[in-house]
């Protein structure tokens, strides 16, 4: 039998518990808690009928169950951390290989941070009020494209695709120029709502079941020229990257505080009593320095508001739903979470481990991180999104190096 | 044993075969195959391992196989049904439930009519240009809600949300009161292909099953206000019908012709030796009356180019996906296919059941059909996608008689 240790100050301790899907070389894909550095290999450690809903390929068969359970469950687990476990149902976490948490249903997006989106509106429509008049009315958002929601850990290939600058005649073909990340939260429903009905702001809990760190791979040449009028499509289907541990809602409970004041006052179905603002610190970590701290507490919009809005109309949620919140962007250069806004389009260079840098160049990597207040006071991990960029399909080394307006790198740790 | 006699001039002769999920009263869904007035059990008329394959509550199994088995099933069905079937696997049209032929995984939905795409630009935005400079360069398109979408004879429930006239100083909540009806055609990918790789315009019929009729319900007071910049959300998520009949690629052959002329030539990946515009011809009907018959084959952009386009990034595509034409309307007002175009944002009323009517009353009944030149001469049908308007959700007669904008019918069939 093993007890597991926790370091002081873990950001995994018994205050956490997020689930994650992991196999090793001898098992299969299953759900296990993690806590510290060890994996608990849930479908092992607990007893039926715990162990078989654990012992699936996502988490989407336990999410299922509902609030209650969720609740039941993790008291057990936090019982079963606490004393010792089969030597058989614990491993370090060096040892596992992660997977996608989930099996996503609809992913929608949403644009939520009023930094970001003025910002944006100033860089994409420089002769437009940055903020559309529906903005503060209501949480604007679009939908994802499900199947590409990986996991961290992925290689993203560079994008190809039409760019037209507005001093270009004609749209041309290749791989994105100005590839970025996006900083988000991504919140997972867990029981879903038929058809024709809808979810209010102050039902959430009974909805969501946790949330992991988001990075929205965005090619910024690609959405500019496509993006009118129907939104984004191909300059963000490439790939959207999720951390693999979700932190239950329930481990967020001491997170939890006013969003920024909404004025004007939403609509009635977007108000509830119940506080969503959530006290989240995100960083952006590329190539080894940390270039950005975005603050999760200044989102104008809460996710309950976004999972009422995009159910208000009768549309149905589902098990496995995921609501990005949108780059989170602070009001402060370095909160930005973004690279177009950390840069300002490319014409401020950020300073990444001796260079000046403005958009991802092939061999970047990037992990995006969070910590929240844990409800006995110290700070609870969503642990990390990470992944590096791989030169775009079919690439020759003669095309890359005539590729407009890449800056080679001199140095770096790819 | 039974020998299924066709009608003359049947839609759903031996050259057409299309494939649905059906059930009776004693039986689970399964797949079975339309003959004339008949459906035949797949999965007790074929042996296995075809019947195994059939004996699934949707296609996707089948679908996944890939073309060179399309072929091979498609070829043992009409062998099958020209002779004698035993009798517990047909039934009746009448006899059975349609289900949702498929396992939506991701959907979306383009905007492939120019006519389409000039008229909701002058109505939308009437004082810019009609296209955008990109329209011409790429499909342009968007996701849509995999979770909503529907099988024909599913009622929808009228969507609320916020609505906003210019005239407006702020926006109000309630079921929209401009509820319309977009007639397009879907088409299903059978075979996806990995993330990181594309699929050319030739290599179309590889992946591509078949294609339905699919009405894309659209409330225009609800996406006038949220779609800029990210596009369609609540105005379109709330519901899309499909039709249950999935007419096999196969059976399309006839019906392949050059799109009209791309001017200016598309870019590379856009372009392909094989002809997939079509020549399908659709109806819609309107509580009984035929208001409108669009030409598919006026589509600028073939799905061809679409699938092409939508994986050019390295996008995954999954058996499953669902890939909406756009609203078809060719260039004369009776060939429109959506109602806010067929009446002019509602200054131009159209005689229906002998009322003058714009938008959606609640209990009207739409039905979209379509049909397409068969292999041997006859014509082939898709059937249809039928579906009738309930009121919204937890409205009261006093809300409904209050509410602006809405004619009371005078008589009606519903």
């Amino acid at each position: 039998m093993t007890v597991i240790s926790i370091p002081a100050g873990s950001l995994f301790g018994v205050d956490n518990l997020p689930y994650g899907v992991f196999s090793t070389a001898d098992t299969g894909r299953r759900v296990g808690v993690r806590v510290g550095g060890s994996v608990v290999d849930l479908s092992k450690a607990l007893s039926d009928p715990a162990a078989a809903l654990f012992a699936h390929p996502t988490l989407n068969a336990f999410m299922a169950q509902g609030r209650d359970r969720w609740v039941e469950v993790r008291a057990q687990v936090t019982e079963l951390v606490s004393g010792e476990i089969a030597d058989e149902a614990v491993f370090a976490i060096d040892d596992v290989t992660m997977h996608m948490p989930i099996a996503v249903a609809d992913y929608v997006d949403f644009y939520a941070s009023e930094n970001h989106a003025t910002n944006l509106g100033k860089l994409f429509r420089p002769d437009s009020a940055a903020l559309f008049p529906n903005w503060k009315h209501l949480p604007v958002g679009y939908h994802g494209r499900s199947s590409t929601v990986v996991v961290s850990g992925t290689d993203i290939v560079r994008p190809c695709g039409q760019r037209k600058a507005p001093t270009d005649g004609a749209p041309t073909f290749g791989p994105s120029v100005r590839l970025d990340i996006e900083a988000e939260i991504g919140f997972i429903v867990g029981v879903g709502s038929p058809m024709g009905s809808s979810i209010t702001p102050d039902q959430f809990a009974e909805h969501c079941f946790g949330a992991v760190v988001l990075n929205d791979w965005s090619a910024r040449d690609i959405q500019a020229w496509e993006y009118v009028p129907l939104g984004p499509n191909l300059g963000k289907s490439f790939a959207t990257s999720i951390s693999p541990w979700v932190v239950p809602l329930q481990a967020l409970e001491a997170a939890r505080i006013d969003t920024p004041v909404q004025d004007p006052t939403p609509l009635p179905y977007l108000r509830g009593e119940e506080k969503w603002g959530l006290e989240i610190d995100l960083a952006v970590e590329w190539n080894g320095d940390y270039v950005s701290r975005p603050p999760y507490r200044q989102m104008y919009w809460s996710p309950a508001q976004m999972l009422a809005h995009i159910t208000v109309n009768g549309a149905a949620a589902s098990t496995g739903d995921l609501i990005g919140s949108g780059t989170v962007s602070g009001p402060e250069k370095d909160q930005r979470g973004a690279f177009i806004e950390l840069t300002w389009n490319g014409t401020e260079p950020v300073t990444v481990a001796g260079e000046q840098r403005t958009f991802l160049e092939d061999g970047d990597e990037i992990s995006i991180s969070a910590t929240a207040p844990g409800p006995s006071g110290g700070r609870i991990g969503f642990g990390e999104v990470r992944a590096r960029v791989l030169p775009a399909a079919g690439e020759t080394r003669q095309a890359k190096s005539n590729r407009p307006g890449v800056q080679r790198r001199r140095h770096g740790r790819a």
